[in-house]
């Protein structure tokens, strides 16, 4: 059986537009000869819909768009992830997470998730009733079993699960030739390899191949990298699909196994999170109809970063660094970030905030009258620098993109209204650590980003001399410890243990990691990156007293 | 049986603290004569207690604090709600949400919550397991059944439900004197009778008196009301704890009813949404230890009833209104603004944006040569206001609180940074409507907010002339579409019948409702007194095509 895996792109409940694509996939499917199609997870309405499901219109047009694409199988079977009602006896609706089998302008049937993943950025029980089981379907008197995403990951204990049943033991019972799965497993580091690992246990399981079917592309805070593939019944990957962008991989799979693509190596680098954080920034435009960012470029590594990945994203002519120096600018500062914007041939652009800086100052002296210096200076800076950035994007069309990190985040290092503004948080689940390891990934070839620039001490620049030492613990402990609790919910005996240092330190970082949850929850969306980002995968209350 | 009701205000995570608000309503029942305790829904972490579940640290916490609490109930029985974990022969750790019943120093039984919330605010789910079923214990020779708030409300259709089963009609089955309930059911206007209802039905239903017991007090956006009540087996409610506070209520319940208040008269009306404003506010700010607020006060009716809000919430001399004219500013602003100060005597100063603004403008004024003003200069002006109100809170320990309503947030007509900014947004669930129906109220008696700022047609005052009207639809119709399209899930169809109106009137707004999801996600925390307030309960795309 010749089948196409159609790894594609979708927008959020952009019906239409997502129904051309499944079209288009259909006809380049018919076109290689394909007996079968088959997509991924919710690909009609674009993974995750969140609470659009629960618009009642919005499923009658889900199920319009289902009759299209019925009416456009003539010949060839089609495997679709979408959402579907089902109405119960005492007039209610419940909504399943479906894959519908279609053949030849036949509906055949519905299979429906079983697992239902609740836990970090999934919602899922939100919106969807469990499945019963795994169906087994055919074609061309060829048995397969079809699976969606999670079904599969509840197996093998690659990830820890709650559920209380195992749908793949029970398929276990059943005869079949391979396994399909339909996923919109998002992109983090380390995944793929995660990936593969739970899915070549269960095709050793179950001693047959298995065929997924991934999305690709950034929604929101989510990225997808694609990567659909074929495992044989060993576990090993055969086949692969293209990261991050969409592709067509045709694969035969019974009686033998064949396919289009060569196993594409998918190394775990610096070159794929970068790729990650460009299609995510592309794709948070491109999917809105934007076409031009602005951010603040200070002379420092984080905006550095941010310059190079908005510049691939969107071409160097849609991108506007602005450099706004004041009193506590360096000299190497400025002298950098021209250099850097000239090395990307960005739009640049300098304003002095000093007279404004002045202006509040002036206003506030009467009122701040015996009071020290303080942080309030420093913020009113970062807030001016932020309001100029909203002027331009305000009067030219500019999109703000934010230029602060995951560890500046975790400690509220940073100005709300400031520093923190802007439409999305690029970096905002990069580590510093991660962040010089892109900067000097970048440089690999030559010098893009100022050496300068990477070696010099990490400052805000909003006070005389200042040194993000002088109120952050050193870096790499602080993100060690930022891995260790958030991703790992280690304990602080174990970390204490680990990085030897203090429990004091650990504990005064945990606590103000919580103390800025207020911050946080107004922060802009950020590329998710690690299995657990500051938003709406980690959600701690403001107001509590347990840290 | 003689059951003290205790209904308290517990702080999230504050094991320790809530234990002792727990041990003294112990040492209450016992000095009252009470043979029973009974406590709401998770009073020992706090409802909603979030992420905090799933650090195992926490929950060896609330275990340690549940041995405390055991070895305090010498000759008295407890019923007492808090997550407990279980460990599977896999070693792995589920949790529940459960009641503990306890006697005389002995743990004696949980019973877990059936019906796990998943929808709007709640996400059960996603730390729970379902129990079983509705357990039957008894105490002195007398039997009771066992419920955790939703575990109710799904018997009776006063709430839409997709629960496939119903552990009240298994209760049935069962003999037992009276029904217990433990609650953490959050306030929305209307609620109250809905409460009732539900459980008036339930008791019908069983023939016997229902006692429940809920949580009281602000928790980030959530509101719990308390009125924890009896009900007989006619579903007549016999006893009622108050309002907003804490409350004892002391009940007989078996072999006869009797009570030690009144029927307290449960009225739905400006009263009970000024005090819901009120409470949320205090708790925000206690629970923080924080004091002291600042705000923006305009002369506009939504700054004049959240001066009124947050002083009584925190006290007159804790509460700065910072009058910040521009050369927009009318007369009337200035002089209806600090009239207001007066009347409520909050400490009010003046600032003019004037120096900024312009230092703002001459800045910019090359760069915008030949560009047309429009809203950029305007938010300009909200965000130096901003940025001054953030100095004074940075300089002197204010809190920042937004002034927008729920309107201006759905259509986004504010300005990001600007107006939006500030810890809590008293407002943000609250329509232009239902601002001008509190203001009226508080005026019942005396003229506290001046006539003419309820009587002014609504303007931002950001350019000549301006009024709200310009831009938005008559806020009547707004607001009835508002929430016919959010809190009601109504049909385009539905609204332009109703409201007399074209379908292009309501797809515009609707539009810019989805259009705004990215100002909306950078905006405070909202004090929830409807069934949809935009927050943690509504979760929409940004990126999408839907709308």
């Amino acid at each position: 059986m010749r089948i196409l895996i159609a790894q594609l792109n979708p927008i959020i409940g952009d019906l239409k537009g997502n129904t051309q694509l499944i079209l288009q996939a259909i006809a380049q499917g018919r076109a290689m000869q394909a007996d079968l199609v088959l997509f991924s997870e919710l690909i009609l309405t674009g993974y995750p819909p969140e609470d659009l499901v629960l618009n009642a219109s919005f499923m009658r047009a889900v199920e319009e768009q289902l009759q299209e694409i019925i009416q456009a199988t003539a010949d060839i079977a089609v495997i679709i992830g979408l959402p579907r009602r089902a109405f119960l006896k005492n007039q209610r609706t419940v909504l399943f997470n479906s894959a519908a089998f279609i053949h030849d302008q036949q509906f055949l049937d519905y299979s429906d998730k079983i697992l239902l993943p609740t836990y970090d950025v999934f919602d899922e029980k939100r919106y969807f009733q469990e499945g019963e089981k795994a169906k087994v379907w055919s074609l061309h008197g060829v048995r397969f079993a079809v699976t969606i995403c999670e079904d599969i990951w509840q197996h093998t204990g690659v990830q820890a699960c709650t559920y209380t049943h195992n749908p793949i033991e029970k398929l276990k019972q059943q005869a079949f030739s391979f396994v399909l799965n339909l996923s919109a497993s998002p992109y983090s580091v380390g995944k793929f390899a995660k990936r593969v690992e739970a899915f070549a246990n269960v095709s050793r399981f179950l001693e047959t191949p298995i065929v997924m079917c991934n999305q690709v592309g950034g929604n929101d805070s989510l990225l997808f990298d694609g990567r659909s593939f074929l495992l044989d019944s060993q576990g090993n990957i055969r086949a692969c699909a293209k990261a991050f962008v969409e592709d067509d991989l045709i694969i035969e799979i019974e009686p033998f196994i064949s396919f289009s693509h060569a196993v594409i190596e998918q190394k775990e680098d610096w070159s794929s999170l970068y790729q990650a954080l460009v299609m995510g920034t592309r794709d948070y435009f491109r999917k809105q109809g934007l076409k031009k960012a602005c951010f603040g470029l200070s002379g420092g590594i984080d905006s550095a970063l941010v310059a190079c990945i908005v510049k691939e994203a969107l071409g160097a002519e849609q991108v506007l660094a602005l450099y706004m120096p004041s009193r506590y600018s360096s000299i190497e500062s400025s002298r950098d970030a021209l250099q850097l914007a000239q090395n990307l041939e960005i739009i640049f652009q300098q304003i002095s905030i000093e007279s404004i800086f002045e202006s509040y100052l002036s206003l506030l002296k009467p009122i701040f009258a015996n009071t020290k210096e303080d942080v309030t200076e420093e913020n009113i800076q970062a807030r001016i620098r932020a309001t100029l950035l909203m002027a331009m994007a305000n009067k030219f069309g500019y999109v703000v993109v934010c230029t602060g990190n995951k560890s500046e985040l975790a400690l509220g290092y940073s100005t709300l209204y400031g520093d923190m503004a802007g439409g999305l948080a690029l970096l905002g689940d990069i580590t510093k650590q991660q962040v010089y390891g892109l900067a000097r990934w970048i440089n690999r070839k030559k010098e893009i980003i100022p050496l300068y620039i990477i070696e010099r001490s990490p400052s805000a620049e909003l006070r005389d001399n200042q040194k993000d030492s002088d109120t952050l613990p050193d870096y790499s402990l602080l993100d060690s410890i930022l891995v260790a609790y958030l991703e790992e919910n280690r304990s602080m005996e174990w970390m204490a243990d680990q990085f030897d240092c203090s429990k004091d330190v650990i504990q005064d970082i945990i606590k103000r990691i919580h103390a800025n949850e207020y911050k946080r929850r107004q922060a802009p969306p950020v590329l998710r990156v690690s299995e657990k980002a500051f938003g709406v995968g980690r959600r701690h209350p403001i107001v509590q007293r347990w840290v």
